[in-house]
């Protein structure tokens, strides 16, 4: 079973966004066993439109089609699509009335406009989004193949796939299995490493194909089954990386897998733990991914974004004499962070951040980059000094990282 | 001028990475004047590298292809292209000494594996890459194309675009210009906004392309111009945007660069006001928007998640008699949360938000989606509900994007 990803816009081909779409879809589809061909990128044309489905209907029983459904004239999937097909569109009520209602809660007139979005190619079945003014549109190819138009608004994408798309896939085609399996290793060059496994990489069954994915000071490896018994290629793939640590255990950081930051929710949920978070450089970042979580204020009580001293010491109680002897940015400071927040906010576990994020205030002792991190325990206090980079975002984006990592470092222990 | 960008690597199509290279390319042919045709991703796979190459250098000058150069078995881009040039691979001394001394500086031996990074196809001119270890090629091909191949690592591709590729590709072809200009409108849905201005959009020139591309709370509008005299376009999508001001005034931002908060943060840094947050349902959000700008601790003072309700009554001073009696959701307790917080962390100004994520927690009366916000100034607190949607990551960020934009009315009439 092989599908291709179109994806419609021409914010797309010039730059304009950064496409998360159809990492998404490919995740979904290769967990259900369908393998992409290809991903394809066009513009709001409807020559090339009907060009590229011609092409890749050939080799792809499945095509998802995202993007160019909405109310405006640039926006041309729909039209193109009843042609391709033959079909007239025709008014849908149904959806006519849930666009009508949607608006109507946002305060919005339903208009001419609106009424089009309910107006969908005869031939196809009509994918309800329950979460967006434009249907998704599955449409029955003649020769046993599924062509499916969806909006490409990411979270109404994303709802049709997980509701009408993957449920309609699984019952319409029998899959075999495919399994990705990721192992981290960090601290050896790609050719080195390939150097040193290259007897374990030699013997692999012919059905596992490798591949090496390099990073900074990172390789990870993964091994990919397609059109298997699942279960059984878990247990090879989970064989050949055992048998990797007896070659490079030094290297191995450990397999790929959930976000750091799901475990811990998973954690404090089980146990009925709660925790909060004290951010200064970090802005509020760690506390919002948590919070994107549902399910959150099972555990979460409270974050403090503490960016100015004032805020350090008014509400987490951070001494003043310790700021200025210290500075904000210290071992001292994060660690009454830490724990200041636990107490005020009732939490059994804390976070805090401290850091210069940059492009300004770094100095020869602390430079750019600077963050000190803690976790305060029902036990103990720690806290660790870590340079995060040089650019703002990066600083942010891995100093959250690095501290949700310490707190997890506790939490696994329990 | 037409350009396909071609990325080679398994982990795309199964969505285990986010491209940004593709991104990035797209926007320095753009600047250069060439228009990209179309976006492919395809695996490491021999017929299917050659297949696309085949059938794209039917229609584009330039083909850019990225992936594929790495030093182990699974890349295999080199080798294909040689073959589909029907070119030996030869050792560069030149490219193999730069191999080798870059892995000295990093205190990795020089292995086999390098030196047959340094094995480029005869026919191919040489790309000098700077830091990496895989060179880029540049191929002519018979019929006056460019085909070029790239590193797929981000910041090697990038410097080996900006330094080797773009300079090429100025002097080899006669460009024109295209030009993208993006205005930012807000408070707006996308249909009604384009009721609004259908008599603007029809009277534009027929070279302008305009183009909606709608977010939460947010519709941008692009003009494009392809092969242009450059000036005279970006001239005339002035012009028209400036007429559009006439239309919907009230609902311009400004030109895409600027968003609402970086409108928020120069007048506060401008006027030297203070800036407090207190957050429920965006969990630290709103927050975040801010402390990512540079500059933010001029007027940032603190954020609170006051996830939980004794959060609100502890840290930022809202009355548990109200929650209980209205809600934690309710215009009451926004409107203590945003003077509570204004209040604790000695701020002019304050935007407090509480609502209902989801996906658990709504009733009949309070729907999953319903937020209260709120913003305290130093002469009043205004507070406002709105139904932010159903999805918990979509209510979460029309609730940021919604409370900043009151916090804005507030303060543009300054």
């Amino acid at each position: 079973m092989k599908a291709t990803i179109i994806t419609i816009g021409d914010e797309i081909l010039i730059g304009q966004i950064v496409d998360t779409n159809t990492v998404s879809i490919a995740r979904h589809l290769n967990n259900l066993g369908i393998q992409i061909a290809e991903k394809c990128s066009i513009g709001d044309n409807s020559e090339a439109i009907v060009e590229t489905i011609d092409r890749v209907v050939r080799t792809s029983e499945v095509v998802i089609i995202t993007g160019g459904l909405g109310p405006t004239k640039d926006d041309i999937t729909k039209h193109t699509l009843a042609k391709y097909f033959g079909s007239e569109l025709e008014y849908n009520a149904t959806e006519g009335e849930h666009v009508r209602q949607l608006l109507e809660r946002r305060g919005i007139p339903f208009t001419e406009l609106n009424r089009c979005q309910a107006m969908v190619p005869k031939c196809c079945t009509v994918l309800h989004n329950a979460h967006g003014t434009a249907p998704g549109m599955w449409f029955d190819t003649a020769d046993g193949g599924v062509i499916v138009s969806l909006p490409g608004v990411p979270f109404e994408m994303e709802h049709l796939m997980q509701d009408e798309v993957l449920p309609r896939l699984r019952s319409r085609f029998t899959l075999q299995q495919i399994v990705h399996r990721t192992l981290i290793t960090r601290g050896i060059a790609e050719s080195l490493l390939a150097e040193r496994i290259a007897e374990w990489e030699d013997a692999l069954p012919e059905y596992l194909h490798l591949a090496y994915l390099p990073a900074p000071n990172i390789v990870r490896l993964r091994l990919s089954a397609y059109g298997v018994d699942g279960e059984m290629a878990e247990r090879e793939i989970a064989r050949h990386f055992e048998a990797l640590r007896a070659i490079i255990g030094d290297n191995i950081v450990g397999l790929e897998g959930s976000s750091v930051e799901q475990l811990i929710h998973e954690i404090l949920t089980a146990k009925g733990l709660k925790l909060a978070v004290a951010e200064s450089c970090t802005g509020g970042t760690i506390a919002s991914k948590f919070t994107a979580m549902a399910g959150a204020s099972q555990y979460f009580m409270a974050g403090v974004v503490s960016y100015s001293n004032e805020a350090k010491c008014d509400i987490i109680n951070v001494n003043m004499t310790d700021i200025e002897t210290y500075g904000a940015v210290s071992e001292q400071v994060a660690r009454q962070m830490a724990e200041g927040v636990r107490s005020v906010a009732g939490a059994d576990y804390a976070i805090a951040t401290t850091g210069i994020a940059g492009p300004g205030g770094g100095s020869e002792a602390k430079p750019v980059g600077t963050v000190w991190m803690a976790v305060a325990t029902p036990e103990k206090t720690i806290a660790v000094m870590r340079n995060c980079g040089t650019d703002r975002s990066q600083i942010i984006s891995r100093a959250s990282a690095y501290a949700i990592e310490m707190l997890y470092e506790e939490l696994k222990r329990l």
